[in-house]
């Protein structure tokens, strides 16, 4: 069985972005953890996106397969791009490099450096480029997107926009509460519905032509898509892939936590 | 600060056999932790490597950085390469794609599907190729390249050949012994001592060129070289390629320790 994989980034300006990219100085490690390095993106570097999503800051997942969303976030934003009939043609960055510690303050998010780096990508991915839409993921996001809209770089583009809920909200505002949970949902699927159809009229070239089906008031199945294994670097086992959850900050404290990922191969892999 | 990383596998063959490899029909998973897939290589893969390392099976550390020998193997080996005046110019595969568990049968070490696919990227890396001499670590590194020295693409390969003690064999054959482990290092010392003075004399294109310094009784300063950042993908922090020992398997049993690979940031990092 043929494996196919993602060769990452094998050609300039990746090459220069990947080997350049603001540390400590830029992101405080009081905010940011810089312990696990940069995680750079996930998706097409080679010119076929034609949907650039815009997400937040990776996580554990993220840490230990070195592409972002690539978690519950990440297949359900898989089914977003799905329903726009994109299933290979698109690339995600973060606004942030390195994962959240705690929150951003406001001076950072604005650091000229900050800013000036992630606005490298996006030339990059954009300016130029068969990119017809973005989506931002949450308020980073679309503050990023914002920040760049006003660039002499971006003034060119011509792309459809849409700032959606994160993919994870319901969860990290109702915190465990079904009731809210199924609200929080409900509320999210609708204003991704309004982004589908704000986007899907301007993408002309999608991977696949079908008539646009909206979510429902909850998840669905094949809502949410498995990340396919072309995304993934070579050699990655398929459960990193399939599901999430195989990874977990755990330790005594907030410090112990903090230094620790722990890795567990889902049941039933190992017979 | 700029970081060099190794992209990886951006060219045939090595796009190739990064997406077709064998898989359990050919490693048992009774005898090789399949769970975590294959790991493949370390080092230059763009045809400037003069000496290719033959190396056994991957650990813990090779699979969450998914190259090989990043550990205190491979630190020992980037000694002995330096040694060597080989200081980038290389190229490390292993006998096994996978880690073993337990023991390998010799049934599985002749599998044809197995040998076959380790031929073809020793073809790749050998034939045609600028390698001037090769090393293999250990019973199962020496095996590999005798099988491969009685192929016929082998039998225009002219290169000098080094069998030596596998770097950690003296902490694995002497258990915690510290007398014991002080007379395996020495005498693995003189067997690679050895080797240098068969390599050395053969390398005609070294990195750089410098008097032969051979090994003492124990391990000196330098003898251990920190493994460079260029041998790592894209963005990883640089504890990852400074020190091991962060990368464990915990868990109450063997299936629980078989399912864990858990990480931890070393002191010091996180402030």
């Amino acid at each position: 069985m043929a494996h196919s994989f993602d060769p990452g980034y094998v050609a300039e300006p990746y090459l220069t972005l990947c080997a350049q990219y603001p540390e400590d100085t830029v992101y405080p490690p009081s905010q940011f953890r810089l312990e696990w390095g940069p995680i750079f993106h996930r998706g097409r570097l080679d010119g076929s996106a034609r949907v650039l999503v815009i997400g937040q800051d990776p996580a554990q997942h993220e840490t230990v397969i070195r592409r972002i969303l690539v978690g519950e976030a990440g297949r359900r934003v898989q089914g977003l791009l799905a329903k726009l009939g994109i299933n290979r043609s698109y690339v995600l960055i973060n606004a942030f490099l390195y994962s959240v510690y705690g929150s951003v303050k406001a001076k950072t998010r604005r650091d000229p450096n900050l800013v000036g780096y992630r606005h490298r990508w996006m030339n990059a991915l954009l300016v130029g480029s068969q990119v017809e839409a973005v989506i931002a993921l949450g308020q980073a996001a679309d503050e990023a997107w914002r920040r760049w809209r006003e660039t002499p770089a971006a003034q060119g583009v011509d792309v459809a926009y849409a700032a959606v809920t994160h993919p994870t909200q319901p969860e990290g505002s109702s915190k465990g509460d079904r009731v809210k949970l199924a609200a929080a949902t409900k509320k999210m699927l609708e204003n991704w519905n309004a982004a589908l159809q704000a986007l899907s009229p301007g993408l002309q070239h999608p991977d696949t032509q079908a008539p646009l089906v909206l979510y429902g008031d909850s998840w669905s199945e094949g809502d949410r898509t498995a990340i396919p294994e072309f995304d993934f670097p070579a050699g990655l086992p398929a459960w990193m892939h399939e599901q999430d959850g195989w990874a977990r900050r755990l330790g005594p404290d907030d410090l112990a936590k903090r230094r620790n990922i722990t890795l567990t191969v889902p049941k039933g892999v190992v017979k």
